[in-house]
C-alpha cells in the first residue's frame, strides 16, 4: 500500500482527492494535512465523510509528513509548496504539486504572472509536468517532484494540442474563451463566492491577465515547436463544478470537420479519458461530472474558416485531484486508470 | 455474474441503475430497456455513458426479458409492472419493482390513491416490501417480487421507525413535512419541470392526497401494532437530487435528546447505510449525494414537548437504485453492500 | 419629498431598500450608510445601480444621520439600533428598524433568545410593530420607533392570523416549518453561504432554537389572547430568495376548507398586499418574487382533521424592506402602497 | 391611451411583455393573445399575475386583434407572423414582431437560415429593424411592421458597433462567443429544457448554425460598410435570464483601452440604456437583470493585439420586451424611456 499525505485536504480538490484515493486499491491516506482546521475531525468539515473518514486534520509541514508517508500532494495556495520544499523531503517522499509552482520552466514568467518570488527556482528543471495523454513517456518512478497541471489548461491544452501538433491552425489566431463552475474559486470566506452573488449570473473575469494563459502557451509552444502567444478570457458560471472550453483558430488550408477527426483521433483514439465525441454532438459539462474524462469536439466554420474546438471536464477530478491519482499511479509503476474509473453522474 | 435487464432504462432512476450496476462486481447488464428509446444506443440517451454503455435500448416485455436475464429491475409507471407482470415471467426471473405497484397489500388502497385498476392483486401478499433496515429478515433468495420502497417513503418511514417502534410517540400527532429535488418528478417533459419553472422557487404540492402517504402509513403501523393515519407534505426544491424529511411529532413523555439518541442506536448503529449524526448536526441532502447512506437526527422542543426528527438521502441512490440494489444483493446472497460503497460526493 | 438616510445600505436588504426609495415619488434617498464600504460609491459596490446610485457610502451614526433625514432605515446586525439610538436622534427623525431591537416587548426573552444585552429596554413599550395588515391602526404619524417585523414572522403570523384570531385550532398544537433562500443569511462572507455550500442542497438549522420563533408567539399570543408556544424550524433553500411557510395545526371541531376560506376572507379580502389563492392552488415563492405580496392558501387534512396552511412572500421585499416602506408611508400619512406596486417577476 | 394586443403573451418574453406594459402609464393591455391558452384567466398560466391580469386568454389572429387595438406585439415563433400579417391589419394597426419574419432583408438569407418559406417577401423592405440605439432615426410613427431585434442579436451588434463603425478592427476575424440563460429557449415541454437537464452544466449549441448569425452580419455589415462573416457560438447556462457576450477582433493598429473607450463613447455616452462600465469593471449578468440596460466594457490584449469586448443584457427585456417597448414607444411619439426605468435587481 502507498502511504499518501495530503496538504490542503479541506479544499474541495483536497476533499475530491480525499474521496478518490480512499477508493484506491492500492493506497492508505495516512495524513489529512489542513493549516485552518488542524486537530479538528476531517468528517466534521466535510460532513459527506462521517463514518468513512473521521481522522483528525494534521498540520504538518511537507518534510514532517515526508518522513511517514510516500507520496505528498498538496493541493495548496501557489507559493506554499516552493515555499516549503526541502532537500530532506524530497529524499524521503515522492511531491504531486496540485499549485502551479511547478509548472513553469521560466521563474520570470512565473514571478510575472504571479506576482510572487519563486522559493526554489534551481527545482524547476528538476519537476515534469504530469499531463500524462502527452508526456506520459516522461512520468515515471523516477520523478521526485511532478506538477499536476491547472484545470483550464488540462481543457485548453488537450483541447487545441492535435490541432496544434499537427500545424493545421495559425497558432498567432488563437482564442480560447473558458467557462468555469464556481469551486475552481476554491473553498475561501469571500463576498464574490457568495451563493447570492454567483448564483444567476455569468461574469468574465481577469481578462487578459489570468495566470494560466502561460501555462497552455508554454505548452502548447513545445507541440509548435515555436513561442506562442494567445487570448484566454475565463468566465465564472453558476454552477459546482466542470469547465467547458471553446477554443478558437484560423485554419491554414481549407479543412474538412473529417481531417480534423481524423487528426484527433490519431493523438487520442487510443485514450482511455478522452472521448472524442460523434459528429455533431457537443460536449456539455455534466457528461463528464464527477469523472476523470474529458470529452472533445470540434466544428470547422466553413464561411469563415475557422476552427471551433470544444473540451468539458471536471475541474476537480480530470482537472485536478484525478489527474494527481493517474500521475501518482503512472510514478508508482501502477495502471495508469487504477481508481480512477468513476462512471460521470449526469446530476 | 448475475444477468440482469432494466426496463426504463432510460428515466433518472434507470441511470443510476445502470451506473450502479456496471460498477458491480458480480453483475452484467443485460438489457437496457426503453419503450421511448428502441432501438437508440443507451450513450446517446445519456452521454454520460459515452464509451461505457454504447448498448442499444430494447423494448422487450418483462416475460421476454425473463428469458435471457437472472432479475428485472422495472423502473417505469405505477401500473406497468402489475400489468405485464406473468406467471411465466415469474418463473424465470426475479423481479424487483421500483414502482409502487407490489408496495401496499391491501389492493383497495392502492387504487384509492392511485387511480388505477390493479391488475396482479393475486400477487400483493407473495411480494415482500424491501425495507432491509427494517425487513432484511425477509428479503432472501426465495423471493420472487420484491417490491422497492418509495423515496419519500424511505426518509420517512426509516426517521420515524425507532420513535414509532418502541412507543415513544403519539401516532396521531405525526406530521411529515418532505422536501425533494426536481428529479423526483421524473424526465418527462412536462413544462412545470422545465428550469426555468423549478429554479429559484420552492413549493408544495399534492397537499394531504400524495401518493407515498399511504406507503408510511402501512410501514409505520407495522411497527405500532396499529393502524396510523399522518398528515404528509411533499415541496419541490430547486436542486436535481435529494430528499429531506422534518417529521414531528408528540411524545408521550418527558424525553431527552439523550434518551432518543439511546432509541436510535438501538435500531440503527449497526446498520452501514444509516448515520445517525452526532448531537446538534443536522443532515443536509448534499452529504448523501450520490450515495446510499441515510443521514438521521433529532432534536427535542423541550417548551412544546415535541420531536423533531429529520432524515436526508439521495432520492435517486438509497430512494431508489441503490436501495433496489440492496435488495439485489440479499435476493442473491452476496454481501449487502456490494457495488455500494459510493462515497457521498459534496457537489 | 421625505429625506429618507439608510444604514445598512450596503446588505441585502439595504440593496432592495434602495431600490424600492429610489421608485417612491414622495422620496429622495439622502444617505447610504455602510459601515464596510465608507468613502467607496454605492455602485462600486451594487454594479446594478451603475449610473443610477453612484453617490459616495457615509458611516454616519443615527444621531448624525437623523440631523439631516427625515426616517432612518436601520437594515443593521441585532444590537446596533438599540445601541446607538439616541433620545436627540428621536427627536430629529423617525426611525424604522429592519432589525429585531424592537419587535419583543419582553426585554427578558430579547436577551434570552439574542444572547445580547439591550441598550434601550425603556423604548420597548413605545415602539410599535409594522405588521400592518394586523396593526394598521397603530400605525401612524405619531410614531417615532417603528419594529419592522422580520421576514419568517411576516410569512409565519400571517399564515396563521386568522385561524388563531378566530380559535378554531389548537394552539398547543402548532408547528411551523419554514423554508427560506440563502439572501435571508445575509452578505456575510462566511463559508456557509458559499455558492458550492448552498448550492444543491437542503437544511435546516437553528432547530428549536431559531429567534424569530419569541415574536411569532408574541403576536400569535395577542390574536389568541394567551401565551402561546410553538415548534418553529427554518430551513435553507438553495435560492436566492423568497420564503415559504408550511403551518399545521389541530383544528379543534371538523372544519371544510370551505370554513377556513371564509375565516381568511374575513380578515384578508380587502388586503391588497395578500392574495388567498384559489382552492387548489398552492403558493410557490416565485409568484411572490420581487414583490410585496404575501400568497397564502390551505388544506384541511380531513382524515387526520389538522389544518396545514401555505404561505409565500419575497423575503427581502414584504418580508424586509417592502414592508418597511409599507410603514413608513402609513407613518408619513401616504396611501399604504405608494412605491410598492411592483408586479412579482417569475424568474 | 394606446390599446396594445399581444399574441403569445404566456411564453417568458409575453410575460415580459405584460409586465412591462402593465406598468406603462400610456398604456392598456387589451389582448391577451395565447393558441395554447385560449379561454383561460392569464393569471392560471402566470399567477404571479394573481389579482393583477385575471383576463382571459383569446386566440384571435393578427387582423381580428387588429380591429381593436392600436398595436400588437407578435412574440411568436418564427413564421407566424409573416404567415398571418394582412395587409387589412396593417392598416389597423403597427406590428411589432419579435420574432425573425421580418429582421433581414434579403429573403434568401432568411430562408436558408430559418428553413422556412417566407409568406410575405414583399414587406421585407418596409419593415424598419428596431435597435434604437442604432436606427432611431428611422423608428418613428410611420412605421407600420418593427421587427424588434434579437437577443444574441442586440447584445452582440452593440458590443461591436462602434468598434466596426470606426473601422478599427478586421472584420474577418470577429468571433462572438455568446452565453445565455435558458429562457431564451422558451416554454416548450421539451426534455433538453427541464430543470434536471439544464442545471449544473454548461453546453455550446448551434455551432456555426445559429439563425442569429445572418442578423449580426448583416447589421454590422451596414456598420462596415461591406459584407461581413463572422464566428458566432451560442452557449446554454444554468440561470433563467441574462446573456453575455464575449466577442474577439484583430485590432488593425496598436490601440489602447484609452482609445476605445473614446470611440466606445463617441456612440454610447449619451444613449440612456447603454452604460460603458468602468475601466477594469466587467459585465456581469446579474447587474442588467430585469431591467432594460446594456451593460458594456473592453479590454485590449496587448500582446495579441486582439480586442476583447464584452456585453450583458436581460434577454427578455432589452433583448426583447423592452427593447419592444422603446420601439413602442418612438413609434406613437412617446419618451422613448417611458416605462422602462426598471432599476435592475440583482438577485
Amino acid at each position: 500500500m502507498i502511504k499518501v499525505g495530503i496538504i490542503g485536504a479541506t479544499g474541495y480538490a483536497g476533499n475530491e482527492l480525499v474521496r478518490i484515493l480512499m477508493n484506491h486499491p492500492e493506497v492508505e491516506v495516512a495524513a489529512f494535512g489542513s493549516k485552518s482546521y488542524e486537530g479538528e475531525k476531517y468528517s466534521d468539515i466535510f460532513r459527506n465523510m462521517t463514518a468513512l473518514a473521521d481522522d483528525v486534520c494534521v498540520h504538518d509541514t511537507i518534510e514532517e509528513m515526508s518522513e511517514y508517508v510516500d507520496v505528498i500532494f498538496t493541493a495548496t495556495p501557489q507559493g506554499y509548496c516552493a515555499g516549503e520544499l526541502t532537500d530532506k523531503a524530497l529524499e524521503n517522499a515522492k511531491i504531486i504539486d496540485l499549485s502551479a509552482d511547478f509548472r513553469l520552466k521560466d521563474v520570470h514568467i512565473y514571478e510575472e504572472w504571479y506576482k510572487i518570488k519563486h522559493k526554489r527556482p534551481d527545482l524547476l528543471q528538476e519537476a515534469v509536468y504530469g499531463l500524462c495523454e502527452i508526456n506520459r513517456d516522461q512520468i515515471n518512478s523516477d520523478i521526485r517532484i511532478l506538477a499536476n497541471p491547472g484545470c483550464y489548461t488540462t481543457a485548453s491544452i488537450l483541447a487545441l494540442y492535435p490541432a496544434v501538433k499537427e500545424g493545421i491552425i495559425d497558432t498567432d489566431s488563437i482564442i480560447i474563451d473558458a467557462k468555469s463552475g464556481s469551486s475552481g474559486a476554491g473553498r475561501g470566506a469571500k463576498i464574490a463566492n457568495l451563493f447570492c452573488e454567483i448564483n444567476e449570473s455569468i461574469k468574465p473575469y481577469s481578462v487578459g491577465t489570468h495566470r494560466h494563459t502561460p501555462e497552455i502557451e508554454e505548452q502548447l509552444g513545445y507541440a509548435a515547436g515555436k513561442d506562442i502567444q494567445l487570448v484566454f478570457t475565463p468566465h465564472l458560471v453558476p454552477m459546482e463544478r466542470g469547465i467547458l472550453v471553446t477554443a478558437y483558430a484560423d485554419l491554414k488550408a481549407e479543412t474538412s470537420d473529417n481531417d480534423i477527426r481524423k487528426i484527433y483521433e490519431k493523438h487520442y483514439l487510443d485514450e482511455k479519458f478522452i472521448r472524442i465525441l460523434e459528429d455533431g454532438v457537443f460536449p456539455e459539462t455534466r457528461f463528464t461530472k464527477s469523472s476523470n474524462y474529458l470529452d472533445v469536439n470540434f466544428r470547422v466554420d466553413a464561411r469563415t474558416n475557422k476552427l471551433v474546438v470544444m473540451a468539458t471536464l471536471d475541474n476537480l477530478i480530470k482537472g485536478a485531484a484525478g489527474q494527481a491519482v493517474q500521475n501518482m499511479n503512472l510514478m508508482f509503476g501502477l495502471p495508469e486508470d487504477m481508481g480512477l474509473n468513476m462512471i460521470p453522474v449526469i446530476m
